[in-house]
């Protein structure tokens, strides 16, 4: 009997007749039948005679499955068994009380994201090089596009293209003129040399399987892959197809990744750039995939500058891009209290070196504005675009890190990861400041004083004090911790209460936490240096 | 006969019958008479017999006056010559085009201020080592309390008080006991050991004399002397006086430092911590000074929390506490866009390493927020807060200077009064950079292109980039220059035409300054190295 993990993923294989369109519309569908659930899924065309139909249970036990469709003899049926979650196989990533992220299993998931476009388009050598490093990499999200990217530092064709050749088959004329009219009045977004030289209604397999494994290595390495599904650097006419071939595009995604539990849905990367669709284009993109993905992965849509309405009921969480060039996460925890859901920073600038400033912040600004981030409830993503000799950009390409913010967001998760009661969110504290707390807060608290609750961390940003006083309750007491946020160091600041002096070294980017001692802990000395 | 410089300062002191309250109301009134004006003046009290009046011409030419008042026997009248001003003598400064600062002579006046709240409170000794220190600075403006500081790092008495010793004359205990009651809902303003053993209605004249000397010796140096009239941070029953006793006092001012070309009124510093006052009484003090000062002085009110309503017709300009932690001068020039008048930024946090955000900022992030101040069309000050074994925090007691900041500024200020045209002002660039430009722009300009202006510098801030792409009208030439606003140097960078790539160190706080070649210089290569 097959057997497959909780959360992991099932996949029937079926030859069929041949037809005229094989991506035009489901040609086979499976239901999956277990003690707690039975799905259905549309399958979808891999090239050859080959059609596939891929499953996740959310449920251990056995399953039975029957695939149906036109393009078959008869029924296929089968049945396996799923068994528990393995260790690192945590489920899908989910929204946890409105305000945050966590996995199936109750592991909380603080998302210490990175951004590398079109990785999967460049050479199979370069792609393993970037998995490499993500293995050995603090990331546990990673954003990229399923289509190719036509950019700056990006002139090159992608290994494969996400269409057949052909003749500008499904290719919207009327579209594409009144676009690049319109490309006029954006005089940031370069006109480029259009290829339509492709029949939008046949997707190349070839293409999508190469992404098929690249999701599922990620998947083993426990990062969640954030597909774009659309963005505004186009050369191959992606953006002006007529919409059934959009739509045909979106179900494809749904029915070939849908089942692996570590997808993300972004509907595009600058979504406001894209000059060809409307509001209407994306809500409809929206419920193909709220219709054909059963296991419900995040959704969102991601901003250039106007953000989208992210009250809409498909999205799950708000992706954005800072709107502000000096004030980024800032926002947060504003965002999370107007929408309600939780706030993942898809793009606050990149450290590195090139000529715009989306690309050329510091380290130490990027590292300071995840922990802006993550302080105020929310998540953060990193990217790299140091120039480099070859034209090999992090940011898009992928590659090696260069820079000096990757080691301090492994520092910052772990500091996260170490939160009792699993999540974050922002609570009063003085002006310069960012208090984070976790659990709930009993006692009244003030700018000035702190309440009764039992953990908390003070971030002092670009401050750089000789001390830092507390105004602790005074019949309580806490152990304190001075936390250096860049040079990844937590020293012991002693045990106090009411009014406390903390000694603090004058440097930026310092941080501290502070513990409540419970009674039966009373004896102990307080931590340990770590 | 006498002679004064135009701007300079006329005394006549005459001898006058004892009254009951010399300080209560004008007792002596000058009239100065010459070809171009007549103003009549207040005169004041300073002790003994002695009554004083001053005055400013702003004509040259031949002057009398007329001293009357109900002390004297007689009328006192006499003669001068007021002469051209001297070298280093510009007048007062006034608003020019409703945005900027200029001397009255037409020299451009680019406000770098500092503060040092309480210096003249200090002993002589510190006073004296803190005009050394203001010598050899760039500061052209100090913000300095006319009352003596009650704060942290500020426990001492001050040298003089303002008030003679009494009973209490001129309190008014039910504001005292109302005030107190409020000051519960402010956790920051610390209640005090208040000492309310003064006549509210006679000042000390030694008080004043002492600072008399203070605002010559700062006009000597070519530094704007920001009085501030009231302060929250008060011990001696200053912020709880009868109302009368507050007239009283803003009329003395008034008639006291009038006359020196180098006084600017600032109501107060942080307005609304003084919980016993309201806007009525704001506004009736503006009246006063109005009223009470013939040379029109500039005259603002600073915050700490809530902005003053800046459009008063008696506010001549911004004087303004930054309002976000995060993002403060940036804020420049939608501040002058919305009141129409010069915007100098008098709080933006000091250099320093004290334990609350106000004071523990870099010199790095001081010098950035004055050049997106000076580079938006506006003005700063600086300060600074280094702990000190002895307690003498520049910020309030003057002293010597410890910071890294100061030689940047001065820099800064050099920078700008090279500006030809006069005045900067910003205008549209990248998003991730400030473009000022001088003069008018003739030629359609977006954030991409240049239009075709004469002179402009571009601020980087906190980006790093190792280039930097310029698109500069193809049909005329630029001389550019690469400033690197923390190293202070400037390096000629070529001259060029349309897309220009201009190298950069690959460090933050690098601007770029763009300069027309006219016709006449087109034989020429360029600037040289300074």
């Amino acid at each position: 009997m097959t057997k497959v993990q909780k959360w992991d993923f099932m996949e029937v294989a079926v030859k069929g007749e041949p037809v005229e369109n094989p991506f035009a519309g489901p040609v086979v569908t499976g239901t999956f039948t277990g003690d707690h659930e039975e799905i259905t899924v549309d399958g979808f065309f891999d090239g050859d005679d080959c059609y596939r139909v891929r499953f996740m249970p959310s449920y251990e036990g056995h399953y039975r499955y029957r695939i149906t469709g036109n393009v078959l003899s008869g029924e296929v049926s089968g049945e396996f068994d799923v068994t528990p979650a393995a260790e690192g196989n945590h489920g899908r990533v989910q929204v946890v009380d409105g305000r945050y992220l966590g996995y199936e299993d109750g592991t909380p998931y603080y998302s210490v994201g990175t951004t590398c476009y079109a990785w999967v388009h460049q050479n199979e050598e370069l792609q393993n090089q970037t998995l490499e490093t993500l293995a050995a990499a603090p990331f546990n999200k990673i954003r990229f596009c399923i289509y190719p990217k036509y950019y700056e530092f990006n002139r090159s064709e992608p290994l494969t293209y996400p269409y057949e050749r052909g003749n500008g088959e499904g290719f919207d004329r009327a579209l594409a003129e009144k676009t690049e009219r319109e490309r006029k009045n954006y005089p940031g977004t370069e006109p480029a040399e259009m290829d339509y030289g492709f029949n939008y209604y046949r997707l190349n397999t070839e293409h999508f399987k190469r992404i098929d494994r690249r999701i599922a290595q990620l998947r083993d390495l426990g990062i969640e892959a954030d597909l774009i599904l659309m963005h505004p650097y186009d050369r191959w006419g992606m953006n002006v197809m007529k919409a059934e071939c959009c739509d045909l595009y979106i179900r494809y995604l749904a029915a070939r990744y849908g089942a692996y539990r570590n997808v993300w849905w972004s509907l595009a990367n600058e979504y406001d750039l894209i000059l060809s669709k409307t509001t209407d284009d994306w809500e409809r993109y929206a419920s193909i995939l709220c219709d054909k993905d059963p296991y419900d992965h995040l959704r969102s849509i991601h901003n250039c500058m106007k953000l989208y309405d992210y009250s809409r009921d498909w999205i799950t969480h708000v992706s954005i891009q800072r709107q502000d060039f000096c004030k980024t996460t800032e926002y947060t925890d504003e965002y999370l209290d107007k929408y309600g859901k939780p706030v993942v920073w898809d793009e606050i600038c990149y450290e590195g070196n090139i000529h715009t400033g989306w690309g050329n912040i510091t380290a130490q600004e990027l590292v300071r504005r995840f922990w802006e981030a993550f302080l105020r409830g929310g998540h953060a993503g990193h990217g790299e675009t140091y120039l480099d000799e070859k034209d090999i950009l992090w940011w898009s390409h992928g590659g090696v890190l260069k820079g000096q913010s990757v080691e301090r967001l492994r520092f910052l998760r772990k500091i996260c990861e170490e939160t009792p009661g699993n999540y974050l969110k922002r609570t009063a504290g003085m002006f310069d400041e960012t208090v984070a707390v976790s659990g709930e807060e009993e006692g009244y608290r003030t700018m000035w004083e702190m309440g009764t609750c039992d953990y908390e961390i003070h971030y002092l940003g670009i401050t750089q004090p000789a001390y830092r006083m507390l105004y602790l309750p005074e019949d309580l007491l806490y152990d304190v911790e001075v936390i250096d946020t860049w040079n990844m160091t937590v020293t012991p600041a002693g045990r106090h209460s009411g009014s406390a002096r903390i000694e603090l070294p004058g440097r930026q980017y310092m941080a501290i936490r502070i513990r409540r001692v419970q009674e039966k802990d009373r004896q102990s000395t307080g931590p340990e240096e770590s």
